[in-house]
């Protein structure tokens, strides 16, 4: 590892864990089991030490772990199960992991296989058993018993985007070429405004680089497409950021809606890719008004200083204010609403689809175009 | 320590120092000290736990150890000497502690007294020999023998402003109120311009609060008068800065100008009074061409991660971007100098001189008018 790699976070529990390896003989006569496309997603992260330090789908102790006290039994701080549901035990101590369309990508040596109580799991992960939640409804969709055991992955999945999957190997080593030290993620599932392209500024300020780092595993019905949202953080980038100070990846989760815990997750996550800091806004991977408006930030208070080792930059909603001459938040302009342009989501999409331009201290023009070009596709 | 109050940063070695006390019979009989006005604003820091754990004056052991390493001996970080010159050694074992007027403030128990080398001091501190650079210059000034022991104030020196005089133990009574748990310290000893209202502003995004923090101690001649700038900061902060998200307080420690290492004492003295960040500028206390300009944000790398337990938020210049449409920085604004507003500081005294009001870019219409004003008394 050169100097500069040594100045970076290390990853979670010390070791950035990497369980790819090559393509075992026989693979095809073993039994194999389905992976849903949020479990084929878990198995990417751990294969690429997106998830490090799992080596594979939790077993029962650390599922409890995790569940109770948002630690592994080691006492690593781990906020959400990642755990593999089947119907029932496989017969041998070696199954094929398959995803839905019969595709191989690798294989698991069972460590064992357990009843888990999915009404507990909801209540603990996602404070509500509302079916209505979807993190919730894909939970009481799955098979009945957690399989747990170590996996080796010797088939990568095809990326939508070849030149954004990075592997947090490969956004380490950029981060190592470009002498960045401390490195901001920003998590997003949408277009960035203006609101949100101040968040990420505000916190490349103290910092030496910022990975926007988009998730484009699984999300909700209604958000809108990563292609789309790909070109919108291209075309923003280009427009309005320096090229040698921000870094855009793609993040292969599957939202999950876990709100508080899921903002854990995603910043232990950053950081084995290298992550020191991560933006934590209001209602982070939150869903519907199941939890808090603060309850994603106020929930790192629950960990020791530093143990984490990655630190959170909370942030308010902002806007743009007359009087201020510049974006702001609550915690940093004292006019009133008279003075600030907020627009809702719900106006803006409106517009959009109206093929109207948002005003630009909403939306850069450059962004707005892409986003009424695809609005008419 | 109520419950907020405990979620403050912690004072530097654990806990604030208080070593006021009440005035002992006999002081006026005691062998009077005399202290520059450098000692007097130290000694008022070490009485008001400012420079906890420090309880007097540094014996030899401590000294060197912080010429040496930076850190105490105890293995503290602790960047500059605290020390207080003396011609001989006293004849008691307890010395009075007098001003240049002959006012008595505190005594001293002497522990001992000890030769320096100036030249080594300031080679060691100041990265420099040359006598044009005030701390150097004051330092070859002193007497030449250093007078170590625990210290007992009885009597605390008169503020100029009277309600920005607070102790650490007040800015985290306020901090506490307020339920700030992460408060940013800004360190400055001019007007506050756009620029730094934007580092502020940026800063305080992330965390609780801000304490604006001027340095109201010795400055050197040519810096704007301390009245005046302290009616900049109530004007900017009237106009600009949310009440509850701000304190204005009064740092007395003479500025020593050793860039670097003044940095981290700076961030160390402000952990004291409740800061868990502190802004860290570029050329932050430096003077003339000393120390290259990112120095003092450079040295926060030579202690280990956490070791100093105040997180340093580490700044560029910033400017109006025209086409970003905000302040930025090189960091966050790939467009072209024609497209930014920038003015050097002779620059814009030369227009407040002149009764000009620099730009709205530049400086609050507002700050200028009290500048303007005082450049006209």
């Amino acid at each position: 590892m050169s100097t500069e790699a040594a100045k970076l976070v290390s990853p979670h529990g010390g070791e950035l864990i990497d369980r790819t390896g090559s393509r075992p003989d026989g693979v095809e006569s073993l039994e194999a089991v389905i992976l849903s496309s949020r479990e084929l997603s878990d198995l990417e992260m751990i294969a690429n030490g997106a998830l490090s330090p799992l080596r594979g789908f939790l077993g029962r102790e650390e599922y409890e772990s995790v569940l109770e006290s948002m630690h592994l039994a080691s006492g690593l701080p781990w906020s959400l199960p990642v755990c593999l549901a089947v119907d029932e035990a496989p017969k041998g101590d070696r199954v094929a992991l398959a995803g839905e369309d019969g595709r191989l990508y690798g294989v698991l040596d069972v460590s064992e296989v357990f009843d888990y109580d999915k009404k507990r799991e909801a209540e603990l992960c996602f404070r509500t058993t509302d079916t209505a939640h979807p993190g919730v409804a894909r939970l009481f969709d799955q098979k009945s018993r957690y399989l747990a055991g170590e996996v080796t992955v010797f088939e990568r999945q095809t990326p939508e985007f070849p030149e954004l999957a990075l592997d947090p190997v490969d956004t380490r080593a950029v981060f190592a070429e470009r002498g960045w030290h401390r490195v901001v993620g920003f998590q997003t599932r949408n277009p960035i405004h203006r609101a949100h392209e101040y968040l990420t500024k505000v916190a490349l300020e103290t910092v030496d680089g910022l990975l926007i780092h988009p998730l484009v595993g699984d999300t909700k019905a209604g958000d809108i497409s990563v292609q789309v949202r790909v070109e919108c953080y291209r075309t923003l980038i280009e427009c309005y950021y320096p090229a040698d100070r921000v870094l855009v990846a793609a993040f292969p989760a599957a939202m999950r809606y876990a709100g508080p815990r899921e903002a854990i997750w995603h910043a232990i996550c950053r950081k084995n890719y290298g992550c020191s800091h991560f933006i934590v806004g209001r209602d982070h991977a939150g869903v519907g008004s199941y939890y808090g408006t603060y309850d994603a930030q106020m929930i790192f208070d629950e960990f020791e200083p530093h143990e984490l080792d990655v630190e959170p930059m909370m942030f308010e909603h902002s806007f743009w204010c007359r009087r201020c001459g510049s974006m702001a938040s609550t915690k940093t302009c004292p006019h009133g609403p008279e003075d600030r342009t907020m627009l809702s989501g719900t106006k803006v999409r409106e517009m959009l689809a109206a093929g109207k331009v948002p005003p630009i201290e909403f939306t850069r023009p450059e962004v707005a175009e892409v986003l009424i070009k695809a609005s008419h596709r």
